[in-house]
């Protein structure tokens, strides 16, 4: 008898032959060949048994893992919330994108770079309007901003008269837990918390921004939401030429990941220098090139990470 | 004299020294070692010059490129709309999770996965309710689905009588561009045109579903957003353990993707039927195992796609 794509196998049957490979004549079926008992039947269970863990605590909810939970009948789960996070970018030099430019003055880039990594990232992102090196500006701007669960800023964590976001931050209760780290580029980064809320200084060079939250800030982001391995995960390549190692610190180096027969090939950008966002906007990843005395060879194996 | 972080070096001045490195002796200061004509100044236009492209069209706005627009100025860019897309699961088996399963039947997972799918790839998604193996249920629902840029169903496509969805399509003047493709899991996906509607068919199994948006579906969203290099990506790396080749059929295994000190592993995940959605919620990657008669040898290089 046939049955649909999909139907019950009736009772007493034990295989099915598609219809492909069956000719009718009249009344009468011709099947081409034997038929194993079992075929093209599925049995119950056979994708998961009655006790079987569908999606493990701490992992995202990527298409496939939905489908799984829906497939086994679970109409709802439990998920964590977005993080909410702001954004603040200082610096009285800033000028908003269509304005015009004094001398001195660069376009703000890092509030809107931020804000969409954070976003990336799962959380619900507040940006807060720039401020200047002006204490009363920068402490309204940061008790409003230490309201979210998470505080990025970007500038004023150096070591000159105009870096003044620790200080405020101090003033305003910050605990500082880190203050610069031996990074290229983002050494002077500054980390603190304030009661539940966590508050990460990243230096004011876009690049420098943009890769301290990779490192810092984005694994911060993941381990809020409950995602059960948040650190940055470094993939393996080869180096494209050869690379000299910084002596004092671990350097990311913007590249583009290529492919060989055998695997992914990382080639840094020229242009390294971390105001030096545009060059960086063709990378797809940070090579890790770890801090040494020595050089990197062409085709080394490195590590990487992606940048979307 | 001194200048902030950032700031402008003033006339007649080549080079900046860190205050780090700097020693205060009352009104003088005390610099160690030689300082470089340009140290620590960055020349106007290092990082772009005049008339140079910041973003190419049909490049994604990723973080980066955002910053990169924004520190040249710019404070508007032309970017394609969200294409709108529809989905529909057919199948008179299918019932929501949560309900009662009667004999024979199934939760629908197939309009879940591919909204999610959809949304990543960019599109706006209108999910319409599932609809079973009923022509006039199927012809209402497919009329409202063919209103957006991009129509997604899922089941019906095969050979069966109760596969109705290429003929009622048709019907609907749906032009059939191709049918069945040498793809395993995934064989029955369908591809049409309504005017300026693509109308894609894709299995009832969820994992030729997932599997079929990767190839077919996810590229077209892609194109339609103007991205430049719509098409799959495959990444390279090394299979683990020995895999035969279907004689007939390119294979998309699922695996779990793993980092050697040089580079990718893909290891095929057991249970690789396509209802077996559960056991694919766990794969990172989908290996193309290309048809042939042979076998492709452990640590085998090989392509793969990437799912989130």
């Amino acid at each position: 008898m046939g049955i649909a794509t999909g139907g019950v196998v009736p009772e007493g049957a034990d295989a099915v032959i598609p219809i492909e490979y069956v000719a009718e004549h009249g009344n009468e079926v011709e099947i081409g060949g034997d038929v194993k008992s079992g075929a093209h039947v599925r049995p119950r269970g056979g994708d998961i048994d009655a006790g079987e863990v569908v999606a493990e605590a701490g992992s995202v909810l990527t298409p496939a893992r939905l489908g799984a939970l829906a497939a086994a009948g679970i109409p709802e789960v439990r998920c964590t919330r977005r993080p909410g996070a702001s954004v603040l970018a200082t610096g009285t030099e800033l000028r908003r994108p269509g304005e015009k430019l004094a001398a001195g003055e660069i376009y703000e880039a890092n509030g809107l770079i931020l804000s969409a990594q954070l976003a990336a990232a799962g959380a619900a992102v507040e940006r807060i309007p720039a401020v200047g090196d002006d204490e009363a500006a920068l402490r309204a701007a940061l008790e409003e901003a230490l309201q979210a669960d998470v505080v990025v800023t970007s500038g004023g964590v150096s070591v000159g008269p105009h870096d003044l976001v620790r200080r405020v931050e101090a003033e305003l209760g910050v605990q500082e837990v880190f203050w610069r780290v031996a990074v290229k580029p983002g050494k002077p980064i500054a980390f603190g918390i304030r009661r539940g809320t966590l508050v990460f200084g990243l230096p004011g060079n876009p690049v420098s921004a943009l890769v301290g939250f990779e490192l810092f800030v984005k694994p911060a982001i993941r381990a809020l939401q409950g995602v059960s391995e948040p650190l940055p995960r470094f993939e393996r390549g080869r180096l494209v030429g050869a690379r000299r190692q910084n002596p004092g610190r671990d350097e990311l180096a913007r590249a583009r990941l290529g492919w060989s027969e055998e695997g992914a090939v990382l080639e840094p950008l020229g242009g390294q220098e971390s105001h030096m966002i545009a060059r960086s906007a063709g990378a797809d990843a940070l090579v890790l090139v770890p801090r040494g005395e020595g050089v990197l060879a062409d085709g080394a194996p490195v590590g990487y990470l992606r940048l979307d």
